[in-house]
C-alpha cells in the first residue's frame, strides 16, 4: 500500500486506529478453543467487527510463532482475510545482516504479503536497506518504544549535550528512505519526545503504540503528532480484543473500536483548515 | 546446558566450534532438492558429519521462517536430531516487552527446546529478562556486530570521551544476568575492541560469528579472547556447509570442521598453564 493509499483510507474511515492482533490461545473466549483454528476462529470475528473502525491491522508475530507450524497457518489465513483497504504490520522488530534480512523481507512481504514489518535499528544501515527493495513495501523503524527499557539505552545519556540514542537512529536512519518506505515506532507514553520527534520527522508516518492498557492518552499523542496529512498510526490491543473474553467479545470489540474512531475523527476535523 | 558442561564439552572435543546452519534451499546441493524435506535432508547430513569438531549449533531462524509452516517442522526435526551433548542456538535477534518476550521465550526453549536465543539490546532491561526465567537457558545479547552497519549506532560517538552503544549495552546488561546465563555476540571483524570486550567481560562466554567468509580471522580472535576455561564460542558458516555444492558436501564440511578443530586444540593448549 502506498503512501497515498494509507492517507486515503484514513480521511474516508476518519480514523487512524490500528488493532493489534495479538492473539492468545489463553486468552481467547472459551467457546472458541473448540474450533478447528481458534486463533484464527477469533481473529475472523475481531476483523469483521472492527474492520469498519480501523485502517490497519498489526498481529505481533510472537504470538503466532508460539504455536509453532500450526501459528504461521493460523498467520496466513488471518492475512487473507484482513480487506485489502487495510494496511497489514508485521510486528517482528527484526533485525539482521544483509541475507538474513532479504529472507525476512520474502517471508513478511512475499510469503506473507504484509504491508510492512517493524525493524530494530541496532545493527544499522545493512540491516534495514534489504527490506527497501519491495515495491510498496514499508520498514516501521524502531525509535523510541513505550516500555520501560526504552529509558536503557534509547533515552540515557551520559554527558551533558550528549544526543540520545533515539535522535541518532532518527537522523541517520532518515538518510536510508524517504518518507514514503518508512515509518517510526514511537510510544504513546513517551509524550515528553513526540513534539520533538514531529519536529525531526515533519513527514513520516509514526506508529504509535501504548495508548490503552500501557496508559498513553489518545488525546495527548494526537494533539502532539497529528498533522493535516494525518501522518499517525495509533495502536491499540488489549483494549480492544480482549475487552470482553465472553461470548459478545467481538460486539464490545467493535464498540471500542468504534468509540476510539468518534475521538480520532473530531482530532482529525480539528486538524484540517 | 550449563556453563560448566559447556565448558567440559570444550575440553573434551578440543573445540569451540559452533557451525551455523543458515540453510538456503537455493544453495543446498541439487541432488536434495527432491527429498521430501530438502532442508532437513542437508542438515542431517551436515550434522552427522561435523559433530565430531564442534560443540554448538546455531540455526539461522530466518531461513527457516521463509519457508513458513514447513520451515518450522525442518527446524524442530533438526533440533530433534542434534546429539544432546552440543550446545543449541537460535539465532533470531528477538526483541520485545514483557508478554511478548514470554512467548518467544516458550516458542524457543519450551517447544524447540534451544539452549539459547540470540537477542537484541534495543529496548532494554524488561525486554531480555524474561528470557531468564527458564533454567538451564541462555540469553545471548547482540553487542558488537561483524557487519558494516554496526559504526552507524553500535562504536558511533559524537563527543570526546563518549561511551560507544556497545559499551554501554555491555555495561548495564551485565547487571541483568550472570555469566552462567548471558552470553554476547561479538563479531570477529571487530579486532581493534576485542580485547577491550574481554576486559568488560572477563568470566563470560563470546559467542564470535565472522570468522572465514566475512574475513575474521580464527587466530586473532582466539588470541583476544580465548581465556583458560575456553569462554568463547567461534561461528563458521558458509566456509563449513556450502564448502560444496556437490554430493560430497558432508564429507567436505567435515574436513573444513575438522581443520578448525585442530587450530582451536592448539590454541586451547597454549592458555592451558
Amino acid at each position: 500500500m502506498t503512501h497515498q493509499e494509507l492517507t486515503q483510507q484514513i480521511f474516508e474511515k476518519q480514523s487512524y486506529l490500528c488493532v493489534g492482533l495479538d492473539t492468545d490461545i489463553q486468552k481467547i473466549p472459551a467457546h472458541l478453543r473448540q474450533a478447528e483454528d481458534p486463533i484464527f476462529a477469533f481473529n475472523k470475528q475481531i476483523i469483521e467487527a472492527t474492520a469498519p473502525y480501523c485502517v490497519a491491522y498489526k498481529p505481533n508475530i510472537a504470538f503466532y510463532e508460539a504455536q509453532g507450524a500450526q501459528g504461521w497457518e493460523s498467520l496466513q489465513k488471518t492475512l487473507d482475510y484482513i480487506p485489502s483497504n487495510c494496511f497489514t504490520i508485521a510486528d517482528a522488530k527484526r533485525g539482521d545482516i544483509g541475507n538474513t534480512a532479504a529472507l525476512y523481507a520474502r517471508a513478511f512481504f512475499e510469503q506473507l504479503s504484509f504491508d510492512a514489518l517493524t525493524v530494530s535499528p541496532y545493527m544499522g544501515e545493512d540491516s534495514v536497506t534489504p527490506f527497501l527493495d519491495f515495491a510498496q513495501k514499508w520498514v516501521i523503524l524502531l525509535a523510541l518504544t513505550s516500555n520501560k527499557g526504552s529509558s536503557d539505552f534509547q533515552t540515557a545519556t551520559q554527558q551533558v549535550g550528549e544526543t540520545p540514542l533515539f535522535e541518532k537512529v532518527i537522523e541517520k536512519s532518515k538518510q536510508w528512505a524517504t518518507y514514503e518506505q518508512m515509518m517510526y515506532v514511537v510510544g504513546a507514553t513517551q509524550t515528553s519526545y513526540l513534539k520533538k520527534i514531529r519536529t525531526l520527522l515533519p513527514h513520516h508516518f509514526l506508529l504509535i503504540p501504548g495508548v490503552g492498557a500501557q496508559g498513553g492518552s489518545l488525546e495527548e499523542v494526537s494533539k502532539a503528532t497529528l498533522t493535516a496529512q494525518g501522518g499517525i498510526l495509533v495502536n491499540s490491543t488489549r483494549a480492544i480484543i480482549y475487552a470482553s473474553q465472553e461470548k459478545d467479545f467481538a460486539q464490545v470489540a467493535a464498540q471500542r473500536a468504534a468509540a476510539l474512531q468518534q475521538e480520532m475523527a473530531q482530532y482529525l476535523a480539528e486538524k484540517r483548515p
